[in-house]
C-alpha cells in the first residue's frame, strides 16, 4: 500500500524536510513554475470558519494549475448536522478529489481523517492542537529574514495553553538549536507536555516577562488571547493588559528583529505598530500563499 | 424551441437510457475521457445543505473540464430571504450557466425551476419527492454487483413515506422485474401513489419486518428514520429500534447479498458493519462520482 | 507606483469610459473572446448575502478564462467574527488574488478596502451608498434600447434615500442630459447631496407621483422599499401600497417605454406584468453578465 503524504502536525517535517520545503518556496516567490497540479482537485473543508487561511490555500491550488472544491462552513452547512460522522465524510470526499484540507475544532480530528481518508489530508487547524502550515511559513518568514536556522531568540506571546500555531512553531523551531521565551498569563501557560519535548531536545526555554526579554529577543511571536478562556470579563480584561503591545515597548527591540503575529489580531497588536520596520505580519501572510504551494506541490505533484 | 435535458424525476428515464447511462458511468471508472464539457459552467444551488452531495457534482464537473459555481448554503446566503422568489433566482441564474443542480426542500421546487430555467436542471433533492441521480447512482451499483437487472429482490428499510431516495429507486427499479420489500414503522409507510405505480407495472411488493425476509433478499437498502417525523423522543426511540440494522441479522444474509445505505446515516448502521463483505455504501457513495459524471456528460456535451 | 484601478463609485466613470465599456460589452454579448484573463484569479468577499450578483461576476470571470474563489457568506464564516478589521483582511487576501469583489453592508467599507489593497476592488454594494456595476449594466440596457443616451425620461420608483443601485444610477446618468423623476414615501426621499449634484450639472428633476408622469416617461425605474425602514408593519403597508406596480398603470407607459428592477423584487413588481412586453427586468439581469464580463476585462487584462 502506497504511504499517503499528509500534513498533520509540524512535528512530523525533518530538518532535511524544511530544507526543501523553503527551497521550494522560493521558486514559487519567484513565480517560476507551471501547472504541475493540473488535473488535480483540492477540497478544502472548513468546520471553523477562516476566510483567509482558506483563500490562501485555495489560491495556492489554483496557481499550481489545480482546482479547488469549497466548503466555508462546513459545520452549519454539511450533513454533520445530521449526524455524519467525520469519519464517513472523509471516506466519501476523498473518493472525489486529490486532497482535503480540513480545519476543525476538535484536536483529535485530523487522526481521524487521515485513517478514513484514501488521500492525502492537510491539517489547517485542529482545536487547540496545532496548525503545522502555518508553523511552516512562520519559520520559512524567520530563517529568511534573519539568514539563520539556528541561535534565534524568539518570545512566544499570549494563550500558549491553547494557541495552536504557538504548538506548531515550537515542534518546528524545537529541533534547530532555538532560545525560547513563552510570556502568557499563569492559566494559559505552556502545557508541560511541549516543555518535556524541549527538554528532550536539550532546548532552553524561559517563562519571563516580556519587558525583561524584549531587547534581546530576535523575534516576537504576538497571539490573541481569547475571552472566553476566562470567567468573567473584567478578569479578562485585567490580565490582557498585560500582553499588548505599545509603541514604547517595540522601541526597545532590536534594530533586526520582527514582529510576527498569525493573525487576525484583536488588540494585542495595535494597529499604529503596523508602520514600524519590525512589522513582518503581513509579509508573514503572504509567505503563507508560497508556503502552501510549496507544500501542496510536495504532496500532490505526479 | 429546443428541448431542454432536465432531470427531474427517476421515472423520465427508459431502459434504453439506462443501458446508455451505466455504459457512460463505466468509462468513467476508466479514466478514459478527455475533456469534454470544456467552457461549460455548473451552478449548484443547494437550499439544503449537503457536502458530500455538492461535492460529488462538483468534482464531475470539474473531472470532465467543465467549471462550477458554487452556493453553499442558498437558504441562508442568497436573496432568497429578501423574498425573491425560486422562480426569478433560477431565470435569472439560467442565463449565466450552462445547468444547475439543485437542492430544495419543496416538493414543487424542481417544476418551479424547470419551468422557469434556460438551461438544464438537475433535481438533488427536493423535499420529500424525489433524488433521481441517487436512483441511478444506486441502480447502477446494484446491477453492476449482481450482474443483472431483473428478478433482484430488494428491501427497502426506514422511512419509506418520506425519504426521497426511496421514491427515486422505486420509479427507477419499478420499471425492471423487481421483487421489493417494504420496511417500515406504521406511519412512515410508502404512500399508495407509488404502490398504484407498481400495481400498474405487474411489480410484486410486500409489506413485511426486516426478520422475515433478510436470508431472501438481494439488497438491503437502509434510510434514516428522523427524529422530526415523530411526535416524541420515546416514540422516536421505541419504534427506531426495530429498523436499525444489527451484525446478528446480516449474518442471516445471502453470500451475494449487498447492503446500500445513501447516507448520511445515524444509528440505523452501525459503525460495526463496514467490515462485513457485504457492507457495500461507500462503493455506493463513491459510484456517485461516476454515475453524476455520466449524467452532467450526457445533458451538456455539444 | 502604478494607480490601481478600483471600481468604487458610478461617479468615476466619464462618458468615454462608458462609451468604452458599452463597445466590450456589445463585444461580450458575441462571445467572440478569447480567454483574456487566464491565470487571472478574482476572490468574491459578500458581507451581505447575494447569490443572483456574486454568481454574475463569478460567471462573468470563468468566462474570460479566469479563476474564482469564493466567500459565499464572509460576515458569518470569515475571521470577522473573531475581531478582524476588514483592513487587515483587504491586505492579506489582496497578496493572493488579482482583484475582490465586496459586497458589505458599510457605506465607508469601500473606501477602507481600496486603500488596504494591492489589487482593484470592486464595490458590489456598499451600504446605502452605490452599486456602480449595477448602474453601468442599467444605463447599458437603458441606451441600447432607447438608442441613445440623452434626453431619456426616468422615473426612480420606491426607496430613494436608502437605494444604492438608485444613488449609483443618477451618478452615471446625470452626467447626459436625463430628466428624473423621483417617487417616493416623504420619509425615503432621495437625499439633498443627490440633488445638489444633479443642480450643479444642470439636470432636471421632479418629486412627483407615479400616476402624473407615467405617460411621459421613457423608463421607468422600480426598486423595493423595505419592511425595516418603518416603525411599524402598518405604517409600512399603508405607504408601501401607493409604489405597488400594477398592469392599470403599466397600460399608461408609452410603447417604447422599458421597465427595469434591480431584483429581487418584493410586492412591488408583480409577477403579472413579467408578461409585457415593455418589462426589461430579465434582460437587464442578463446584461449584468456582459457588463461585468466588460468591466472586469477592461481591469484585468494585461
Amino acid at each position: 500500500m502506497k504511504k499517503i503524504n499528509h500534513i498533520i502536525s509540524a512535528n512530523q517535517f525533518t530538518k532535511k524536510d524544511l530544507r526543501e520545503i523553503f527551497k521550494i518556496t522560493d521558486r514559487m516567490k519567484t513565480g517560476r513554475y507551471r501547472k504541475p497540479l493540473k488535473n488535480k482537485i483540492l477540497a478544502t473543508l472548513f468546520y471553523e470558519p477562516s476566510t483567509r487561511t482558506r483563500l490562501s490555500f485555495e489560491s495556492a491550488m489554483l496557481k499550481l494549475g489545480g482546482q479547488v472544491l469549497t466548503t466555508e462552513n462546513a459545520k452549519e452547512s454539511s450533513s454533520a448536522f445530521k449526524g455524519e460522522s467525520l469519519k464517513d465524510s472523509i471516506k466519501i470526499i476523498s473518493s472525489y478529489v486529490d486532497a482535503i484540507v480540513i480545519r476543525h475544532p476538535d484536536n483529535k480530528s485530523m487522526d481521524v481523517a487521515a485513517k478514513a481518508s484514501k488521500v492525502p489530508i492537510i491539517n489547517a487547524g485542529n482545536g487547540t492542537d496545532e496548525h503545522p502550515t502555518q508553523a511552516i511559513l512562520d519559520f520559512y518568514t524567520i530563517s529568511k529574514r534573519l539568514n539563520k536556522f539556528n541561535n534565534i531568540h524568539i518570545a512566544l506571546v499570549g494563550d500558549l495553553k491553547n494557541g495552536r500555531t504557538v504548538h506548531s512553531l515550537i515542534n518546528l523551531m524545537g529541533k534547530y538549536n532555538t532560545h525560547f521565551y513563552f510570556i502568557s498569563p499563569a492559566k494559559l501557560k505552556l502545557s508541560v507536555n511541549y516543555k518535556n519535548f524541549l527538554d528532550s531536545e536539550n532546548i532552553n526555554y524561559l517563562e519571563e516577562k516580556l519587558e525583561n526579554i524584549i531587547n534581546k529577543i530576535d523575534v516576537l511571536y504576538m497571539t490573541r488571547i481569547q475571552k472566553e478562556r476566562f470567567e468573567s470579563l473584567s478578569e479578562y480584561k485585567k490580565i490582557n493588559r498585560s500582553y499588548l503591545l505599545s509603541p514604547k515597548i517595540v522601541k526597545r527591540m532590536k534594530k533586526d528583529s520582527i514582529i510576527l503575529h498569525p493573525l487576525p489580531r484583536i488588540q494585542e497588536l495595535p494597529e499604529e505598530i503596523d508602520d514600524d520596520y519590525r512589522s513582518y505580519y503581513f509579509k508573514q501572510a503572504e509567505n503563507g500563499l508560497y508556503a502552501r504551494m510549496a507544500l501542496l506541490y510536495r504532496i500532490l505533484r505526479s
